[in-house]
């Protein structure tokens, strides 16, 4: 598929940052509201006004074949409201019961980003009212030490859910430390029980990973209709291409599964009502890719070198933003799509499982 | 998709009896072999003679597009030559260990087809080596008896695998039963933790469940290339259609599913290379849905009313063979064709669990 990616990298850098997107936001509402004809050349004029690090002669000139927008689906703003039904439900819960969710992270090293996720879905637990331990072992620990934490969370009735960050160093066995968290407690939904039971109908898992779940909840929030649907999901990993099919397929989607060997990707997504791209390569999806009207779930978070940001990189999706805007009839950006939903689903996973554990209703 | 059915069931009347088959297997072989084109309706001429319940009055001329005709994947044949490599490796196993594989039976009840299938597995089990066990209670048993029957053979040393026969009574709950089987002596491979590792990459089941690692069997028996090829599923019961599908996935096909959600069946099962049809749906699978060239596995196993049977019925598959096989590369027959692999592939998955419990390579 790495042929497909050719030049939409070039004009990705015309993606909107987080705080242009209420820009665009508003100019498309308007647009559609009034039924005028979109120029996406005009939108980067806005876009261009609204951000010191856009530079417009990155951006070529890209042939339109038609000139409306998609909806974009703004995961950010469903996520704080999805946050906020959590923060209510777990103030109901203490309140009827005494009891406060809470959610074990074991980081294993010193990474950068791993300390950075772990820092932020500590701060989104307390946001909520989640109560967070934390278990911080230095690079050279044994399985041994790790499944003494694990253990001692999976015994801890405070402890509702219970997170491994990933990666864990090489000479850990990923798949027998995973298998040691208590299945009631493994709120990544990840352990094979859980993905067995959403594959399987009339079964229901404990746990819904979350990623997946987030993309499902957005097309839910946005009224987007399943049953029935011709459903692509692009990637197959076990923590979201995967689960994202059996999700689709449970909800009664007629699904397909995209991935490296697939010898036409563009002709089968074509065929796509809902598109669920989780490759984790850049720009994979193009507008030729999409069948007009279709809605577009861009799991892809790809780090890509810009010269123009502070930091080197930027952050862009599978999907060639531009082009796809004008095809499909909704889509969610990168970033402020599925990312923000995907740490809304922990917490979401997390209350579920103290409610389970404790029957609170 | 019961529009689909309109009157094939009528011509399915040439569907072939298992001692037609040898006639047209010889008869299709010779005209590969010398490429003549060869005539459906000639072919229907020569069961005719070789079937005194065949009627040809009931069958409605075909109009043919193509006049070559799909070889056709002989199951009974295969699932022999499976079951003598299986007897070889009990041998052999005994020889070295003094151990022979055991697979006990719990059967609830007195239906009539479940006695049957109970008496040929035993049958079956006899024939390569393997010691059946079995445990027969009566209809209004309770949860309790079966559990423990199910106990008892979790703990015998000497049974390797263990089948609750299905259904069971209505005032039991199955998926409590099916799961207290032992993970290691499930060899359906039904328990949803092995359903998971199946969907999972870099994680493998203890056991396939039996149809669907039947019709792998037969696609890998026949040197059909799987990886890179589009592959539908028709049905996706947790028996078959479904681990069927994960299997084509992680085999490396690109799958799609098709059920009674699906809006264009027949559309989406023509772009497949490789079709898997467990719907239960007597001839729902017409020509106009067969790609030229593809190969279909036929696990439909479906009663219709036959006056000329002395059984009053006959079983048809969920393909209607005789438009198909004019346009598929290559056939399973019904019956015929899965039917004898899901048997074989029981004993197989006994043999297995037998070999990996005493750690004999």
């Amino acid at each position: 598929m790495a042929s497909a990616l050719s030049d939409c990298s070039s004009r990705a850098t015309a993606r909107l940052l987080p705080f242009q997107r209420s820009v665009q936001s508003r100019v498309s509402q308007f647009q559609r509201s009034v039924s005028i004809a979109w120029n996406p050349l005009g939108m980067n004029a806005i876009r261009s006004a609204a951000s010191p690090h856009w530079s417009s002669s990155a951006v070529a000139p890209v042939a339109m074949t038609t000139e409306t927008s998609a909806k974009v689906i703004d995961g950010k703003s469903v996520a704080k409201q999805i946050k906020d039904e959590i923060a209510g439900e777990i103030l109901r819960m203490k309140d009827g019961t005494g009891i406060v969710p809470g959610l074990a992270v074991i980081l294993v090293g010193s990474r950068k980003d791993s300390q950075t996720y772990v820092r932020n879905k500590k701060k989104a637990c307390e946001a909520v009212g989640i109560k967070s331990y934390e278990a911080n072992l230095p690079e050279d620990s044994t399985e041994e030490d790790v499944l003494k934490h694990i253990a001692r969370f999976n015994d801890d009735p405070s402890v509702h859910g219970i997170l491994v960050q990933l990666p864990l160093p090489r000479h850990m066995n990923e798949e027998k430390i995973l298998n040691a968290v208590s299945i009631e407690k493994d709120v990544d939904g990840f352990h094979p029980l859980n993905i067995g039971r959403l594959a399987m109908q009339g079964r229901d898992p404990l746990f819904v990973p979350c990623t997946p779940k987030g993309c499902m909840e957005l097309l839910h929030r946005y009224g987007v209709e399943i049953k029935g649907k011709r459903a692509v999901v692009i990637g197959r990993s076990n923590i979201v291409g995967m689960p994202a099919a059996l999700l689709l397929q449970k909800a009664n989607a007629t699904i397909s599964m995209v991935h490296s060997y697939t010898k036409n990707p563009e002709e089968i997504t074509r065929q796509a009502d809902i598109i669920i791209s989780a490759a984790g390569v850049a720009n994979l999806v193009r507008g030729s890719w999409i069948k007009p009207g279709a809605v577009v779930i861009d799991v892809g978070i790809n780090p890509i070198d810009d010269a123009e940001s502070p930091r080197g990189y930027r952050l862009v999706g599978d999907v060639c933003y531009e082009e796809v805007c004008t095809v499909a009839s909704a889509i969610t950006p990168v970033p402020g799509g599925v990312g923000p939903m995907t740490i809304a689903m922990l917490l979401s996973n997390t209350l579920s499982s103290a409610k389970r554990i404790h029957n609170f209703k």
